[in-house]
């Protein structure tokens, strides 16, 4: 029978099962590369021939290209950043034909990472990824990669994977937004976080350190507070920080979802924004203009650096040879000045 | 050789297309329907059997349930109904081990119809959908159906395919808004609205419309705006209706996205709410509490309803005898009153 009703389904790693090799020294071997032994490229090769797996250098690619999907894995998207990331996203992929996936993590390592393992079944032509905030190692990603599975980070990293990344000034914007308190007039400005481990937050926080330092404001640990991801928990944290009799007159919120508490924390208490407390924070809310008062914050350029993002994963799916790892692109966050620093 | 690496890999589809017959002959003959021939079921169960692939009644249902993956098709992610409606389903998904890929509309009828084409690889085991603005009729929903996965329907239903519904009552919620601005003294009310097609949009206009003629209220054409996707083009369109001598003294916002060009306007024509202007949004906005002044809304029980759809999709997943078609839940959605009516 010429015509085989299977050999469409044979993938690299009904290859590698049979041999008991990994996927990635049967895709090394198909491409001929010298770090397979002769040995070895022949039984891969034999195999390949009689179940009608094209042995070329691009069939890895080529079979891979036929999902036309790829997949975006991030926390959430009850986010402003991330909705507007995930539409540059979309409009790049649309271009080029191409479904988009969207897996979220709900800021869990352990989802994140059950996520990634689905994608070694070769379902996705490549991967764009924001990590969750419980992600401290890579090794995950590392797996993927080694798939032959092109990987490219946005907004938030893991620092021990090569691969391209897209990021903002994170340090910079934590930077310009003390700056900005100080310049206000602020004496005690705390920094409200989320994570321990992202670190976008810890490049905001070290850049809020920075222009303390350099204007002479003295800050202690009792200034940074820990968030988490409970918003009652977040709410009586915040007001707890309000409610001191030495409370601070500037306040950074280093995440979007820390504002409502913020502005509700501050009716309950009866203290105005800005004359009691200024409030600066990292969002890309649409509604930012409309608050009451109207919002002071740092704007990440969302919709380009999913674009970006994703136009360099396409580089790469459509050349294998475009290295991923030397592209680092950073894009400025812009301080858009309203009355709640006013 | 007994153990064939290809076996794992045959699905309905390949055998479907090396009979040249459709997908749901094959699951009818496979699990022996009497709507099928003795000899189609003969040619079926021969090639089933020599290309190893199990004859049984559940063959379907148990490969497919080992994907352990639904889908969400949804408009978009920037509207906080659909980011907390996602989280009520991704909620019942966990608990029961499953992924949740979340495919984006743009409320574009054609990219609706190619992202469900894809499901017919059977990629899914089920899937929820809230219909794009586009999307008048069903066939595409109907052939999925046809191929033996199953969907539920949340929030924007295809009125002419029969499965399950989870809607809120839109008609009721339109009547509630409008009587509350009655009751608050205005004359002359609004209703905002985008998509000519979309059946909750009617339902709440049906529901503005009866409101008015139960209190006397007059109403034309004039009074119903029609928006689109462009929020440049709304933003006009809602500034030039304020513009007017005779401008309206009460605004039904009936999706989310016209809320924030109402504002602007008034801003912008230094129209006061509610003094000179009364509002009402349909949203789930975080921020409604806290903009200026704070928005009177109509709040979906967006995260409930997400939860009941991914419950009842997995009830059919988990028993194929289940009957979708008699489920459909409407829950209330609430009138939540803020200063923009007061």
């Amino acid at each position: 029978m010429k015509r085989n009703i299977f050999s469409m389904s044979v993938t690299i790693k009904d290859l590698a099962k049979e041999l008991n090799l990994s996927v990635a020294t049967i895709s090394k071997a198909l491409k001929d590369s010298h770090e397979i032994s002769p040995e070895t490229k022949q039984r891969v090769f034999e195999l390949a021939k009689k179940v009608n797996y094209t042995p070329n250098p691009y069939a890895s690619s080529l079979r891979k290209r036929s999902s036309k999907t790829i997949a975006v894995v991030l926390p959430e998207v009850a986010d402003s950043f991330f909705s507007l990331a995930i539409n540059g996203i979309e409009k790049v992929a649309r271009e080029r034909g191409y479904h988009v996936l969207i897996y979220l993590t709900h800021e869990s390592f352990d989802r994140e990472e059950a996520i990634l393992k689905e994608f070694q079944s070769g379902r996705v032509d490549g991967i764009l990824i924001s990590v969750s905030e419980e992600t401290s190692s890579g090794n995950h990603i590392k797996k993927i990669i080694d798939e032959d599975v092109p990987v490219v980070f946005f907004d938030r990293i893991s620092e021990d994977v090569n691969t391209a990344t897209i990021t903002t000034d994170d340090f910079e914007s934590g930077y310009k937004a003390t700056s900005h308190l100080i310049d206000q007039g602020c004496k005690k400005i705390s920094f409200v976080k989320t994570s321990a481990g992202l670190s976008i937050i810890n490049k905001r926080l070290e850049g809020y350190e920075k222009a303390l330092e350099e204007r002479k404001i003295k800050h202690s640990d009792a200034d940074i507070i820990q968030c988490n991801d409970d918003p009652e928990n977040n709410y009586q944290l915040i007001k707890k920080l309000l409610q001191k009799k030495n409370h601070p007159d500037g306040l950074i919120a280093s995440v979007e979802k820390l504002t409502t508490p913020v502005y509700r924390a501050c009716k309950e208490l009866n203290l105005q924004i800005p004359g009691d407390i200024k409030l600066i924070s990292f969002t890309n809310l649409q509604t930012a203009s409309i608050l009451n008062p109207s919002l002071t914050t740092i704007m990440q350029p969302a919709f380009e650096m999913g674009k970006i993002a994703a136009t360099l994963l396409f580089k790469r799916i459509e050349k294998p040879n475009f290295d991923l790892t030397k592209e680092h692109v950073v894009i400025p966050s812009s301080l858009q000045v309203r009355e709640s620093t006013g």
